[in-house]
C-alpha cells in the first residue's frame, strides 16, 4: 500500500505532519505538496508552465516533496510518475479549517482528494472545524486519531468508483468527540463583503472580505454532525449533472436552430 | 434584466465579445472579466490579495471592466456590489474547448457560473467543442446563436436554485448543428504525460503533457451528443454529495474514537 500524502496549505503545515503520521502503520508513506499555501485555490491543472519539485524534510525528519504546482498538480505528479512507485491511495489536509458544503469546490484540500478520485484512486480529504469559540488550540491529534482509524477501513471497504471521502473533524480533544456521521454536503452561508480602499496614488483596489462563512446545522448535514461534535464523512462525486433538473429542461421548448 | 458577462480566457477574448453581443437584446450588459488567461484554474476564491478593476474597451466599443482576479473573483466582485446595480443572471464564455465530463471541476469557465449559482443567480457556461478535426475556425457566430436563444429561455423559465447550465456547442457553421439535447456529464479519458526536462542548470523540472484528453461518446452525455453535432445543455449542481454512496458507506463499521 503506498499513501500519498498532499495538503493546500504547504509542505510545512502542521497538519500534514500529523496526517503523515498518522496514516504511516498502513503502508510506504511519500509526501507531494506545494511549496506555499494554496487555501482557496480550487481545482487547477497547470498546464501553462513547467512544475518544480524539491527535496525537503519534515520536522520529524520525514523525507518528502515540495512542488510549486496546485495541490491537484500534486496529485497528478505522483500518479503520472514521479515517484518511483504507482499510488494506491491519497490523503490531504489536515486543513485546519472545515471544508463544508460548497467550499469543496473551491477547497484545495478537496480538490487534491478529486484529483486522486479522477485517477481511480481511493482518496480522502481531512480538515478540522475551527470555529469562533474553539479556535484557540488546534487539535491535529485528534484528526489524525480519526484518520488513523478511517483509512485501514477504506483500504479493507474500498470506495466507489469516482466517489471521495470529505471527512471533516471537530476541533477537540478526542475525548469529547461523540462519534462517526455519515453525512451529506449541508448548505453554508456566505457573509463576504466587498471593501473597498485607495492605495497611496489614490487608485482603488478591493478585498473579498466579511465575516467568516456559516451554515445551516441541519441534520444529515456536515454541517449539523459538526455542530453536535461529531466527525462528518461525506461521500463526493465528481459527476456533477443535476439528475433532478433533466426532466424538467426537457420540456422547455427550446427553438430552432435555423 | 441586468446581465454579467464573464470567462476565464481574459477580457480581450474573441468569445466574450461574441458572448456579450449575443445577449444584448435581453438586458443591460456589464462586462467584468480577468484582464489575463485563466484556463484550468478551477473554483478560485482570491481571499490572501486584494484585486484590482480597471476600465477598459472591448473591440467593438463596449465599456467593460478587467480584473486581476479569478473568474469566480470576478463573479464575486460583481455580485458584492462593484457594479452600481444588482446581476440578474450570469452567462460565462465563450470558450474556445469544450467543457464536458469532469473538465467541469478544472475549467474557470463553468467555475464562473458555479459562483454565479452560489449566490442563487441563473447561470450559464458556453464552450465552444474545438477538436482535432475542426480546430481550423473557430464558430463563435454558432455559439453566439445558441446564447442568443437559450438566455430568453432561461429568462423565462427560471432554474431550479443551485443548478447552472453547462453548454457544449459544435465547432460548426450553425448550419450543419443538428438540434439541441439535454445531457448528463460524460466521462473524460485524460491523456497527461509527465515531460521531464532540465534546465540551462541541469535541474529538472516538469510539463503536464500528453494528448488532449478524449472522452466516451456516450448516449446521453454532453460528449455523446457533441460527438452527434447537437447543442449540450447540462444541468450542473453544486451538491456533490454521492447520495448512493451513503447506504453503503452506513454499513461500515467504524471503530470506537476513544
Amino acid at each position: 500500500m503506498h499513501i500519498l500524502v498532499t495538503n493546500d496549505d504547504g509542505v510545512f503545515a502542521p497538519g500534514l505532519l500529523a496526517l503523515a503520521q498518522a496514516v504511516r502503520p498502513f503502508g510506504k508513506v511519500s509526501v507531494l505538496a506545494p511549496d506555499r499555501n494554496w487555501s482557496a485555490s480550487g481545482h487547477v491543472k497547470t498546464l501553462h508552465r513547467p512544475l518544480r519539485v524539491k527535496e525537503v524534510q519534515l520536522a520529524d525528519g520525514t523525507p518528502a516533496l515540495a512542488s510549486d504546482g496546485a495541490p491537484s498538480d500534486c496529485v497528478a505528479l505522483a500518479v503520472l510518475g514521479i515517484l518511483p512507485e504507482p499510488i494506491d491511495l491519497v490523503v490531504s489536509g489536515i486543513n485546519p479549517n472545515a471544508n463544508v458544503g460548497h467550499d469543496v469546490t473551491y477547497s484545495g484540500t478537496v480538490t487534491a482528494a478529486m484529483e486522486g478520485a479522477i485517477w481511480g484512486l481511493p482518496s480522502l480529504a481531512f480538515s478540522l472545524d475551527r470555529n469562533e469559540e474553539n479556535n484557540h488550540t488546534l487539535h491535529y491529534e485528534t484528526a489524525a486519531a480519526v484518520a488513523a482509524r478511517l483509512v485501514p477501513l477504506v483500504i479493507e471497504n474500498g470506495l466507489p468508483a469516482h466517489v471521495l471521502l470529505n471527512v471533516n473533524i471537530p476541533n477537540q480533544p478526542l475525548s469529547a468527540v461523540r462519534g462517526w456521521m455519515v453525512t451529506r454536503l449541508g448548505l453554508r452561508i456566505y457573509r463576504d463583503e466587498l471593501i473597498r480602499r485607495e492605495d497611496p496614488r489614490g487608485k482603488p483596489y478591493y478585498w473579498i472580505g466579511g465575516d467568516e462563512p456559516t451554515g445551516l446545522p441541519e441534520e444529515g448535514t456536515d454541517i449539523g454532525a459538526l455542530a453536535g461534535n461529531y466527525v462528518s464523512v461525506t461521500p463526493v462525486q465528481l459527476d456533477l449533472t443535476a439528475y433532478q433538473a433533466l426532466d424538467g429542461l426537457r420540456g422547455w421548448k427550446f427553438p430552432d436552430l435555423r
